[in-house]
């Protein structure tokens, strides 16, 4: 039994080490040094190359080291009918949350629009809107969906949501299915995409959905770039259905330095870092699940292979 | 028994149809227009030219048209011994209270920098910092320094709060007199000012006592220019001590374009526009002191002319 970490940023050692200081017998590889491949059992991984897990005969367990899965099915060649395990931390959903709230309220008090009129220059008051006069519509209502849309009500948004399947949140009218789409979209003035990317999913802020939305409504993108038709969007800002948009995520990341959105006045870009895991909150679960592939317990935060997240 | 509406902005005929609105029975003038100056009883003004309230033999009420009435005490030439009235706006404490949350958001979570990169098509995530770990000052606890500090209480922020005098708000730990100033400085992360302008207070924000932050704070003046000292805060942002401010307002306004504030990595701008009197939820509280000064019944909102607010 031993471990090896696939991806390809810089932080394979802070993992490693994270893991060693959690249970120093571990047995932990980068797949970037000599490691016995025969020997490997879990991968703990995120954006690995494609076709990388296929070395691993022994493998029992792919473990996403975030809450995302869709690169590991965009994956054709690796192994299937293996567990897929995704992080669940309470903390990743808690500051997607906070996220969400201060680009709301960054759109609400007009504070982006006030920093370019500050590099421009310009001093220009403009009318504000206070959290009693909009609803949020959050499109997704899983693990960050639904906290997100919570707080929010809690907050004294007006929240809504809508899902795949009917969910019941505290102080959120919820709508669910293709039916109730459009009176969700038709009442929502802040879009929030919170939705997994499968196929399902992919391309759903397009020109259809994205029109159903009120005037000057305002959309913001946390899930995965996959989800945005780019081109849509730029066509529903400049025509002036749409009043902004706050994008994370990307079709690309680092988002290539020649794409529009870099320049537009109405779009307002962070660099996929609206919530990140953080190593030292996630690594126990990791460590748990390990352990249970010895002994044979049912592993924690199971991805579901037809649902796809 | 008439009403004279001074102010050097464009908002006077608004004000005058808002007043007649609410009672077409009374008698509006525009101190630009001709007048019976002794019939004028109630003076409804806002940052009025200095000199002008003189013109009113027989005034008994001078009405500000906003919170702050400091711009009344530097007119050395205004009728003393008159009462002075302001506004108590609950949307003015709610708009305050959103726009600050807003503010101490988008530090948190890096907007104003993200903005900023974006212009310079630069991809660098940063850390962010969650609500749960920061500590927020809050520097005077009237009407505005209350509620804000109750609702970012309640918004699961750790909140302090210092005032001349003491005070108890729920959920937040509270220091007055200079005795406790120190210690109030030391603990707190984001200092917000909500302290009225009066001689006391005017420079208050200054090389000596911002010093007393802790490394890395970050000061938010959303009360009046004259609280600050600008190049004690530049020096003190120069120097890597606080990590940032976001200001709504300035000595003079709007902020000449020279000046160093605007072009300031570290200075984040609003225009005075963090929030500011809606006429329609203003206007009945005016119009019913104006009816109180007809039975002589005690004015609301009176200001105190010793302390100044």
């Amino acid at each position: 039994m031993a471990i090896v970490i696939i991806r390809q940023d810089d932080k394979i050692e802070l993992w490693k080490n994270a893991l060693l200081n959690a249970d120093s017998s571990l047995e932990v590889y980068s797949y970037l040094e000599e490691h016995p491949k025969d020997e490997i059992t879990m991968a703990v991984i995120w954006k690995h190359p494609t076709g990388s897990l296929a070395n691993y005969p022994n493998l029992q367990c792919i473990a996403s080291a975030g809450a995302g899965v869709d690169y590991i099915f965009e994956d054709d060649k690796r192994p299937k009918n293996i567990p897929i395990t995704r992080i669940v931390d309470p903390f990743l959903a808690g500051d997607m949350s906070e996220h969400v709230l201060a680009v709301i309220l960054a759109h609400l008090k007009n504070l982006n629009t006030y920093k370019l009129d500050q590099v421009a220059n310009i001093w220009s008051p403009k009318d504000y809107k206070r959290i009693k006069d909009v609803t949020v519509g959050i499109l997704g209502l899983g693990e960050l969906g639904a906290l997100t849309a919570s707080d929010l009500s809690s907050f004294n948004f007006k929240v809504q949501g809508w899902s795949r399947s009917k969910k019941a949140i505290d102080g959120v009218k919820t709508f669910s299915g293709a039916d109730e789409q459009k009176e969700f979209l038709k009442s929502t003035d802040i879009l929030v995409c919170l939705l997994p990317l499968t196929p399902a999913t992919e391309g759903i802020l397009n020109q259809e959905l994205l029109s159903l939305l009120p005037k000057n409504a305002f959309v913001i993108n946390v899930a995965r770039g996959g989800h945005l038709v780019d081109d849509d969007l730029i066509a529903l800002l400049d025509s002036g259905h749409l009043s902004g948009a706050c994008l994370d995520v990307y079709h690309t990341e680092p988002l290539p330095k020649a794409h529009p959105f870099w320049n537009h006045k109405k779009v307002h870009m962070t660099p996929h870092h609206a919530s990140v895991s953080d190593t030292n909150s996630v690594i126990p679960q990791i460590v748990e699940n390990y352990k249970r592939l010895g002994t044979g317990e049912k592993l924690q935060n199971l991805v579901d292979a037809d649902k796809g997240y």
